[in-house]
């Protein structure tokens, strides 16, 4: 597979052309951006954990019966996709309220919800994300009433699968951002990217009171650097795949 | 019906209990208030006028089968009500992007939508009325998921009699606001109020690329007073009224 023209540069990846027409290339960059962009960083090891880490998922996930666009990983910071045609919805499941949802409702950080939340923002750097509900998603034709059907059950399949695989390495599975896109030949796909930038992501080694964050909210809320954190991660999700004979 | 104490006093209107534990009394005051009670002025007149246009609103749609807590109005400015638990929800329902949707999704005000939206907020000042679907409705235990149903159910079925409505006497229905409660023997209905401070009204006789406010947003945007365009809405329900012989 040979690597082409560079087709985009996002806040956290670089995406490549190859000479397959429905693959890409994707790389993972070391920067770490937090608040629409607002703070941004180069953070040594980044990209190489992250393009680990989701890999793993993705394959972690293949094994549980969802499909997504991974096809293999390349080198340390580089693996293929398919090309697909994005929604432009940032789509989030939350299981325990935290970050805006919290603040936005006057919920405790941390209080377990009474149902997983599905929830979308309308993915556009100029408009700051805006959440957006179903109705809205239809009549401004960001996806059909199908297809936003089709998503939905995704995400909540994708909820419920990943919260078995992080419970099986001791982390609760607090909440995630995914974002899901439609194949030149009409399959809607997972696709982007599953890492601790992307799931809050809590240990359960915390003392009373306190909260183990193993993702970008260390980052996020200046709370010390994310590399150990994600390095736990990588390896606990790499035993996993080795013991359930997951190969990448 | 005897007025007795006064329950609570809100935005727009005061509260009072009555000798019937079912029925309240409620008070239209002139006060008008935007951006959740930042700006606030007394507009004479506009008490009355609401507590005209929102009884001949909730006559003409019981005229359309769509029940609400209208009892009667009892003199200018007061009207009796049955008394309900409020969702603390405000339903939003649009048919044409405007105000603050316009502005979310960077749409230009007076864009036909490809369909209704419904929308809701989460009726909180404290929290500024946030933004919220029916996932976090449910899991925040706002309302239950068949209660959800019945709500959503009534607000689409009302924005078609309303729109009808309006649409007789030349009027369009750009969005509204509406609150729907619970009676003590567990009835969902459509309380609170709709009135030029509720809806989105735009006349049809403005120049080409001009918008004829006919509602609160003379107010919240400062181009001029509320109370002839208030006049005007009223007395043609009025004569819709008259011609449909629908009494209050
Ligand atoms: N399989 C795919 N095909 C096409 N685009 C993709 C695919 N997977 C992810 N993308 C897009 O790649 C872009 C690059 O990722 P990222 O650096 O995270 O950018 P962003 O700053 O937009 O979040 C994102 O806009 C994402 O929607
Ligand atoms: N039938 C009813 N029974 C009980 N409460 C009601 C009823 N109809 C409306 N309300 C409530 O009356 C309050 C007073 O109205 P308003 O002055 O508009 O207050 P607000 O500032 O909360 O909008 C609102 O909180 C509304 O939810
Ligand atoms: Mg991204
Ligand atoms: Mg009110």
């Amino acid at each position: 597979m040979e690597k082409q023209q560079k087709l985009y540069e996002g806040k956290a990846k670089k995406l490549y052309a190859t000479d397959d027409p429905d693959v890409l290339w994707v790389e993972y960059s070391n920067q770490a951006t937090a608040g629409n962009g607002a703070k941004k960083e180069q953070i040594e090891g980044k990209g190489k954990l992250n393009n680990r880490i989701t890999s793993l998922i993705f394959a972690l996930l293949k094994a549980r019966g969802v499909q997504s666009h991974f096809v293999r990983q390349i080198n340390e910071t580089d693996q293929l996709v398919r090309r697909m045609t994005m929604f432009p919805l940032e789509i989030i499941m939350r299981n325990v309220a935290a970050g805006s949802f919290a603040k936005r409702y006057g919920v405790a950080e941390g209080t377990e919800l009474a149902q997983p939340i599905l929830e979308f923002c309308y993915k556009s750097d100029d408009l700051g994300d805006p959440f957006i509900n179903d109705d809205a998603i239809v009549a401004l034709r960001l996806a059909t009433a199908e297809q936003l059907a089709e998503i939905s059950r995704q995400a909540r399949l994708i909820n419920e699968k990943l919260t078995e695989i992080f419970q099986a390495i001791d982390v609760t599975l607090v909440d995630f951002k995914i974002e899901i896109g439609e194949t030149s030949d009409g399959q809607i796909l997972l696709a982007d990217e599953i890492t601790p930038d992307t799931c809050r992501l809590w240990g359960h080694d915390a003392a009373q009171g306190q909260i183990e964050h193993l993702d970008k909210d260390l980052f996020r809320r200046d709370l010390g650097s994310i590399i150990p954190a994600y390095e736990e991660i990588a390896a606990r999700l790499e035993a996993l795949a080795q013991r359930e004979s997951v190969t990448i």
